[in-house]
Order: structure tokens, then C-alpha cells, then sequence
């Protein structure tokens, strides 16, 4: 299935990770025929040669073999744990609906089924909740309840919303340079940025997040921190801090959002410095403890054992529901108020969607992006964190409803499934309002 | 302290492991200047360059930074998590005693107090039980209840207990030749062993434990397993099963028992073969989640995702302590029969004394090695898991005392503890059975 993949040329594996440009839906691998329980990565003691997933090689990074590794990093790599903590796990009530023949337009006017919706997007797990239960709930491939997923730029949504926590701790005061809190980031792009343009990720600096050059600095960030394997005799920047002190400006900060993961990195560094704890202590102590979560989430790290926040968190499905229903609420769950409700208000605020607009969003009219959180500004109020090849929580607070979804869709931008998912989340939406 | 530590002399460094031949207790660094919270590893955002564990320089098994890295393995490497099920955490019911006045006499007859033990022994962490309650419960340095510690050569009992159980379930037959389970293994020193032999250590292998020598095969093993770094260029073995195929027969099968910690990477094999699992998921399914373990435990993986079953398992103290408290119940705990009766049974009967012997264990005398089990033949029955730099699964059925330790020795060889170690233990059962 790969060599039929590769050859059509639908994307290009560069770096290690599946990118592509313009690519049409229908032009697409059939999905079934990258089940991974079926094409039987990893089985066997050995595995067959043709079937190793392995870091060193960059096959872990190569589509379809990522419909196993996004679900298997920490098999990859090394990682800090994300404790779930003592206490039991906080129920969530079920009321399942068999939503499988839910019928809508996808992009092109076509009807379409919710399950084909979900197999052509390549979703490796799906939790839906309404009015606080679960109402679906499905694992595909070799995905697990239990077993984490990566989250890619999700991530960065928790460290956005830590970074908020502590602001209205007022251990982070978002007006202040970044340079207050990172010395180290004097002779950088950040030299003259704020924490609140960090946060909302309207920084000018010189870093491309296009995966399909592969010049870009997005490889350059992921070698320096041990995401991709490197050639010998690498001399470049051997962990995140490195590299982030070496970013040199471009334009100037507050004119336009752009997407840049590197911010994410630099805020995760002040949520750090601030808070006094790793990220992954911090988000134990103050969500994954008190979410009543069921399962360990973990963090990729680099080798100096630094989190990768800007898309190195893995979490289990369930407690991702756990986290988002937390979200839906206020800020409210399990019994307590676990972020302040101010934060959460923060968040549905959103950014400037005038700054939003000129990064060119086809897929995301009107949205603003606020604490590292993309908001929609739309009817139904709806605010998500928003992951390459398909990973999402999507909060609608007017239908009382929450979608968490885990995929390895082939191509990394999300512009790729947007135009389905979109109408499928907003079809689900408008059926459970009847 | 490291430099104090290493310019005396001490120990050498020898392939990240720290090593020693003949120590005298006496000549070791003092214990609390080598507390590793004191010592600030890992500490701050980035940590200052003294004060960083890191894998690749081999630094991370070097003492004393082992006191700090021995908790935190999954942050220096790839792993495979042993998940703790869904169900509530088996309660661990306490009657605490006050037991560091305990007093008792060393190896040179002299007393010594019991929480003295615990310092000189540069134990992490260490608890105690006394018929089904905890008596005693403690954590040094950078320990937590919560924070999984490496147990080194521990991970072979667990291996061994689980091959005991396929074998009472008839999925293995210990007289059968390995090769019918591994038939790579046909041009190896195992060509002509028996599951047996391997599971007692009596196999007549060219490879040598001896930490104290830089041309033995543990650093070869260490290499290929990606526990250690290798130098540029490096063209060896690049997995543990490559490794063990290219072993070369010296002496004898089933004449003496000779500790090789490339037996236990063999029967873990066997064991992934014979029950189609890997070793993490048939752990998970038939202990941790059995045992109503509070946290997942996980094992060292190579570049081939290959649990280190040598060694690898890392796991908290009281994940441990239910383990360890099941053994001693013949089997059951959290209200079931986890583990036949039998096989308990069969370990506690241990191999032959005889054999064992030559092996010259001067402070193990009579004692013998059965399904990676360390068994004492004495009055009180104890029967023992034990890795190096002082790991211990300590059960006394007589007493009704099971005791489980984690330590971080700068001496590899338990031979630099037992002396003072095995007397502290018989006091606590002596003091226990008034």
C-alpha cells in the first residue's frame, strides 16, 4: 500500500513527515487498505523486516506507517509521563447513539455517511459527548481505549491554557516581554515581543511551518529536538532551547496571525520558568489530577529531557473527552472547578479575527486564535484545538456537545479533511439540537 | 561529589555502568552528599550543564547521577508501557511501625540502626510488609510513590514468573530444546538447550556478567539493546535478538548455574513466542491489571521496540509490594488466584543447591536459582528477586514479610550490601515473629 501511495505521488515524505500541497480528497489512498492491524506493523518477535516501524530510519514518520506510531511514541523515544494520579477515574456517563447513518453535504454537495466520514479521514479513534455523556465512541485500526495518541498541535492548546492559568494566577503577566521571563532570548525574534503575542502567535520571526518545503524551519525545530533522526555528523542545534535562541525576526509582531509552532515552545519555556515545574508535572498537578482522568498521558522530550510543547503530547481518547468536557463547562469538572471560568472566557473570547484573516485560513472564515486555541466566532460559539493529520477537540457550547477525534490522515494540513469534518461536527450539532 | 567520588578512586566508570571489584563498605562516598535532590540534577529550565543526566554522553549511568536517573528512565529512552488496568487501585492496608531504631549487627559485628542500613545502602526507597499490611513505607531524594524506579535484574523474575505460568498452562514445555521455540537460535550456544536450563541459568554460554571487565560481553549486550551509546561508527549488533543468535556455546549445558543475563533475553523471547504477546501487553494482562496495581509499570525497549527482559522493567515501590505480597500468598491477592498455586510452588522449591554453588556466591550460601528466582533454602523459606546496585523482592513466608527496595548503589554487584542488607532483613522478621 505505501509503494502505491508513494508512486501516485499523492504526497511527498520529506523529513519524515507526510506533506502535501493541494491534494483532492477522492485522489487519496483507500483508508481501508492502510488499516494498520491489517497491514501488520510491529507483529512478531522480530517483526518481518517490511513490517519494522523504526525512529532511526524515519519509517516511524512515513504514511501508512504512522497509522501505527502516532499511537506508539513512546516505543520511539524518550518521554515524560503526565501522572494521572490516585484517585479514581471520574465516571463518564453513557448514552450511546448509533450515529453511523447520520447523512449530510460534505464539501463537494455530495451526501455522505458519519462513518464514511470518519474512515475517509483516516480516524484512528472518535468520542462524541452530549449534555455530559457520551453518546459515541468508536477505536479503529490498533487504537485502544487505553492506549495513547499523539495530539500533535493540540498540545498546544494545554500549554495555552496553562500559560492562561497562571496569568490569572498573576504568575505570568501577558503584557510583560517575553524577555522578563527568557533572559536567554534577548538577541532573538522575541528580543522586543510580548507574552500575550507569543500567546496568540502573532510574532514575527524567520520559521516556516510549510511542510512541503522542505527547506523549511519546521525540520531544523524537529531535528534540534529529537523528532526526526539526523544525518551523521549533524552539527545543528541539539534541543529546543538551542534552537529557539537562534530565531532571527522577521517583519514585525502584532500585525498578523501565523501559525508558527515555535511560539508554542517559547511559551511552553515561560509556563516553565513561572509555574517552577516541567510541563508535564505542571499538567499533572493541575488538570491531569483533578480531570479524574483514567490513563498517564506523556510528552515527547528532547535530550535534555525538555517537553516538546508545541505537539509532543500523548493522551488517551477518553481523558482528551475528560479535558474538553472540562473546557465545555467552564472550566468546571468532576466535581470542582479545576481552571478559573475567567480563563475559559479568555479562551471563547478569541483574538483579533482581522489579524487571523490575513494567514489566508480557507477552511477557518471569521476565526480568531486566542491562547492557543482556535475560535470559530460563528452561532454556535464553537472553540477547538486543532492538530496536523487530524487530531481535535471541537467544543459547540450551543449544542451542549464535545467531539474528540484521533486520525493519521496522510496529509499534515488540516485544510485536507476541514471541509468534511466540519460540516460532519456541525450535521451532529443540528441533529442533537432537534 | 562526583569528582570527589571518582578522583578517590573508588569505582571506575566503565561503559556508563559504575563498577567495582572488592569495595570495602567503609571507603564508599558518604550517601547524603550523594542525595540526588540535594544535588540538583536535572533541575531548572534548561538545567545548568553540570547538573544534566543525558543518555548519549553516557552520563546518565554514571553515580551519582544514577541516583537521579534510576527514577527516570523513560525520559533517556524509547519504552513499552505495561498498562495498570481500569479497575480501582488494590488497597495496601497499614499498621506502621517505627522501625529506624531497629537495631542489629553488621557484617563486622558491629550495630547498626536500621535507618543507618537504609542511608549506607543508598537506598531510594523501601517498604516493608508484615502479614498483608505495610508496616514501613519510605522515599528518599528524588523518590515518589508515584514515580517508577528501575529494577534491573527484578525484571528476570518477572519473566521467569510469567514463563512458569505459560508452562503450567502447557503453551511452554521446559524440557523442550529452546530451538523448537526459537529456531534462529540453531547456530547459538542454545542450539542444544533446554527451556530449563535457560529458565535455571545453567547454560554454558561465551559471555561474560563480569562488570569489572571492559571486553565482557554485558557491555556488547548493553550496546546492541541501546541501553548504552555507542560510538560513531558503530557496527555491531543493533537489537537484542541479533545479539543473542551470534552467542557462542563455552562448556557445558546443566552443569553449574552461571548468572547470564542474556538467558532471561532468551526465555523472554520464548515467552513473546508461546503466547503471541509482547512481554509489556502480557504483563499488563496477566499481573498489572490483576494485582490492582495504582500505576503502569514500563520496560526498556531497542530499536526493535524488544522489551529489555534482562533488566528493563521499571515500576513503582508499591506496584512492587503487591507483586511481592502475591507471591507470598502462593499466588493470590486482590481477592484472586492470580498465579496457579503451583508455580509459586515451583519456584519456592528451587533448582539445585549443588550447581549453584559453584557458582561462589560467598554472601548466597546454599542457596539455588529456580525460574529466575533466587531461593534461600534456609529455616525462614525466603525466596528473592535481585538487581543490581540493590533492587529486591525480599519474602520471608515464615516471618509473613515481604520486603521490596529500590536502591542506587555506585557498586553494581549486590555482594557489596547483602552482608549488612540480609541481617537487617532476618532483625525486621526476628523482631516481627516476637
Amino acid at each position: 500500500m505505501q509503494q502505491t501511495f508513494t508512486t501516485t505521488a499523492l504526497a511527498t515524505i520529506l523529513g519524515g513527515l507526510c506533506i502535501s500541497s493541494a491534494i483532492a480528497q477522492s485522489s487519496l489512498p483507500d483508508p481501508a487498505a492502510t488499516d494498520p492491524q491489517k497491514l501488520g506493523w510491529m507483529q512478531g518477535f522480530p517483526p518481518a523486516p517490511d513490517k519494522l516501524v523504526q525512529f532511526a530510519n524515519g519509517s516511524s514518520y512515513q504514511f501508512p506507517r504512522t497509522r501505527w506510531s502516532f499511537s506508539h511514541s513512546r516505543e520511539l523515544g524518550p518521554t515524560a509521563n503526565v501522572w494521572h494520579g490516585a484517585g479514581h477515574a471520574a465516571v463518564l456517563p453513557q448514552a450511546l447513539q448509533s450515529l453511523d447513518d447520520l447523512r449530510f453535504k460534505d464539501g463537494k454537495n455530495t451526501e455522505i455517511r458519519w462513518a464514511d466520514m470518519l474512515a475517509n479521514t483516516y480516524t484512528d479513534s472518535v468520542l462524541a459527548m452530549h449534555k455530559g455523556k457520551v453518546i459515541y465512541e468508536k477505536y479503529f485500526g490498533i487504537s485502544k481505549p487505553y492506549l495513547p495518541h499523539i495530539a500533535m498541535s493540540v498540545t498546544k492548546s494545554f500549554v495555552g491554557t496553562l500559560a492562561a492559568m497562571l496569568a490569572a494566577e498573576g504568575k505570568i503577566n501577558p503584557a510583560d516581554p517575553v524577555t522578563k521571563y527568557i533572559p536567554e532570548l534577548k538577541d532573538s525574534a522575541y528580543a522586543d515581543a510580548t507574552v500575550r503575542q507569543v500567546m496568540d502567535m502573532t510574532i514575527g520571526v524567520q520559521y516556516s511551518e510549510n511542510y512541503a518545503d522542505p527547506k523549511a524551519e519546521i525540520w531544523d525545530y524537529a531535528r534540534a529536538g529529537g523528532l526526526l533522526p539526523t544525518a551523521p555528523g549533524y552539527s545543528g542545534p541539539k534541543n529546543f532551547y538551542d534552537f529557539l535562541t537562534k530565531l532571527k525576526k522577521e517583519g514585525e509582531h502584532d500585525q498578523a496571525f501565523a501559525y508558527k509552532t515555535v511560539n508554542a515552545e517559547v511559551l511552553a519555556w515561560i509556563v516553565r520558568r513561572a509555574s517552577g515545574q516541567s510541563l508535564s508535572d505542571l499538567m499533572s498537578e493541575r488538570l491531569w489530577q483533578k480531570l479524574g482522568t483514567e490513563n498517564d498521558a506523556y510528552f515527547a522530550v528532547d535530550s535534555l529531557g525538555t517537553e516538546q510543547g508545541g505537539g509532543g503530547l500523548n493522551l488517551t481518547l477518553r481523558d482528551m473527552a475528560r479535558f474538553g468536557e472540562m473546557m465545555r463547562n467552564g472550566g468546571q469538572f468532576n466535581g470542582q472547578q479545576i481552571i478559573p471560568q475567567e480563563v475559559v472566557a479568555d479562551i471563547r473570547k478569541g483574538g483579533d479575527p482581522a489579524k487571523f484573516a490575513q494567514a489566508g485560513y480557507k477552511t477557518l472564515p471569521g476565526y480568531s486564535y486566542r491562547n492557543m486555541w482556535w475560535v470559530g466566532h460563528n452561532a454556535h460559539q464553537t472553540f477547538e484545538a486543532r492538530g496536523i493529520h487530524g487530531q481535535r477537540i471541537y467544543i459547540d457550547p450551543v449544542a451542549e456537545m464535545v467531539i474528540v477525534k484521533f486520525s493519521s490522515h496522510p496529509v499534515a494540513a488540516n485544510g485536507a479533511s476541514d471541509p468534511v469534518t466540519y460540516r460532519a461536527f456541525q450535521a451532529l450539532a443540528n441533529h442533537l439540537m432537534k
